[in-house]
């Protein structure tokens, strides 16, 4: 079987299977320096994602996954009863790490399932550990397909010589590779469908600007960068075609909580009559959630008076808030597109059809 | 009579009569720096103006008024004549500086007009000269006056107890001092009301974080940095009461153009039933133009891709663009407060009206 990461020109996480490591690009380093790190602690994986090394819904849980395979390789159990318990530990402390992303809770219940079914079936921890793994790397693989699946329903959305708008990373870099609203807008220009995109910088921590360009640049995309406040007068100026970014949770009544700075361009293009997609596997879908009541993660207030920590840019001493991610409504939601089809309005019916879930009644 | 100037907290320009120079602050390095720099040269207050060292509509307008009085006073000419020919290059290499705050232009008119009517009445170089320099006096103390008017009318519309958010500086620092949008804020605080505020950072330039911070921490108004993409969650979190913002230029039916990111505040205000108030001088009306066709300044892409120039944030070769204001238009603004009374629309009615011109017919 053809190894589908092979296939990846951006490859940002993977399991080194000769060293029993996980590795991983530290994305706060780019555009700088393409640094790739790589550990064999659950607990290095946890503070790599709260630390944002690693950052994007779909690469959280597929690093999750990889984080909770490691503490099983690495336990030290002798028991399986005892690889559980090292198992719950490790599923507590990669849950904790940040709260918006339901891939993230998704994966590592999928896993920890995983787990526990392998153990009532064996005594030997050695078979539960790699049925950890295997899970784990089941994960990783099927991101990869499901993100090369939203490509090509999102690309049938995209006409030839449109101009895309995209905010913060859901790209390569915010996937095991490939990219939900940049897999879209790649699997369109392998369309042979000339597109241009323009990436907000995505203040504070600037994923638009660092991640987004960077990835598009080093595959020939025709990029412009802007800054997140100008968004509604490129809109007006007629500028614009589409919209297209990712999401970290999707209610079953379709409220998205994506990176902070969406729900104003979705207002935008709602102004402006622009087709606002939302592109995210189906493991962004918490099934559990309606309405808008989705945690929102507040970051600490320096990623707000400093950029990066680099460059501080406000007096000592000033209050800053920094909520990280905000929530758009569905009714500024023209569709989502997801690995098994496209989803359009009304969502409190097409989403729960989309899952399998049975459509609960008003 | 009382130097009204006197009374101000922040004096960010003025002109040193011992000296015979223009004084202003450099307002590129606050918050890290607080350099005052002075000259004797016009062309030198271009610079600063187009390099933004000065920036804010009423501040350049000001600063331009007193441009023309340096290239009176140092022009070298022997003759009224000579002296217009000076002064109206001046007036040309003044006027190419920045394109969209109107108050730059009708500052320039107003000091050539008196310097025009001063040369029919006087062949006497030195009596012209003088005319000039009382012309941007009368301009300054008039801004400042009118800040303090704008401020009362504006403060009528804050009630005790409100959080108002605001976009980059309209404040001492956008003026001759006391602000037209912090002027409401200012005047409010002075009233006793107990105020809130929310400042965007304002990127790419940062005059919020940099400049609406420093003002406000310096008089020791409660202030929160946010960036530009969290005003609609900030908004839908029932943060915030009111939003108050300065303008560049104002059409005579209503459109406003203010330093970008404006319009998505906007649409965001009108979204969540927030009263979205801009704060102007009647200066910054231009006659001449009906609907959203305010010509709007394109800067140097390098202030997208860097911070400030300082920091670079986007990979070499990116492509940025760079418009530095955008235009709202008059549906979304609940009012305009200037210092002759707080107008509401129908704008169309109410603004030539303000300004005492005869009404257009439809």
């Amino acid at each position: 079987m053809e190894d589908i990461a092979s296939r990846l020109k951006v490859k940002p996480l993977w399991f080194d299977d000769a060293e029993r490591k996980f590795v991983w690009l530290d994305t706060r380093l780019l555009p700088w320096e393409e640094v790739y790190r790589s550990t064999t602690d659950y607990r290095r994986v946890a503070r790599a994602i709260k630390d944002m090394e690693i950052r994007g819904a779909p690469a959280i849980g597929v690093s999750a996954a990889f984080g909770m395979a490691l503490a099983a390789i690495y336990s030290g159990a002798g028991t399986v009863e005892e690889l559980l318990k090292k198992l719950e530990e490790a599923k507590r402390v990669l849950a904790s790490t940040r709260p918006t992303a339901y891939n993230l809770f998704w994966a590592l219940e999928r896993v920890w399932r995983r787990a526990v079914e392998a153990a009532s079936g064996t005594s030997k921890v050695s078979e539960v550990v790699e049925a950890v793994l295997a899970e784990a790397k089941e994960i990783y693989y099927e991101d990869i397909r499901q993100n090369m699946a939203i490509g090509r329903y999102g690309a049938e959305l995209i006409e030839d010589g449109d101009t895309i708008l995209t905010h913060c990373n859901a790209g390569a870099l915010a996937t095991a590779g490939y990219g939900t609203a940049l897999g879209v807008i790649r699997a369109a220009v392998e369309q042979g469908k000339r597109i241009k995109v323009f990436a907000t910088e995505t203040r504070p921590l600037l994923q638009g600007a660092r991640l987004t360009v960077w990835e598009l640049m080093k595959e020939g995309v025709d990029v412009t960068l802007i800054t997140d406040n100008m968004v509604g007068y490129v809109m007006s100026k007629g500028m614009i075609d589409k919209v297209v970014v990712g999401a970290d949770r999707i209610t079953v009544d379709g409220y998205v909580a994506n990176k902070i700075g969406t729900y104003m361009i979705a207002l935008a293009a709602n102004r402006h009559g622009i087709p606002f997609y939302v592109a995210a596997p189906t493991s962004t879908f918490d099934p559990n959630l309606r309405g808008p009541s989705i945690p929102i993660e507040e970051r600490d207030p320096s990623e707000v008076y400093t950029v990066l920590g680099r460059l501080r840019i406000a007096p000592e001493g000033v209050k800053a808030y920094n909520p990280a991610f905000d929530i758009t409504p569905p009714e500024l939601v023209t569709a989502i597109i997801t690995e098994k089809g496209v989803v359009t309005p009304p969502y409190v019916e097409s989403i729960p059809r989309l899952l399998g879930l049975g459509a609960r009644r008003g």
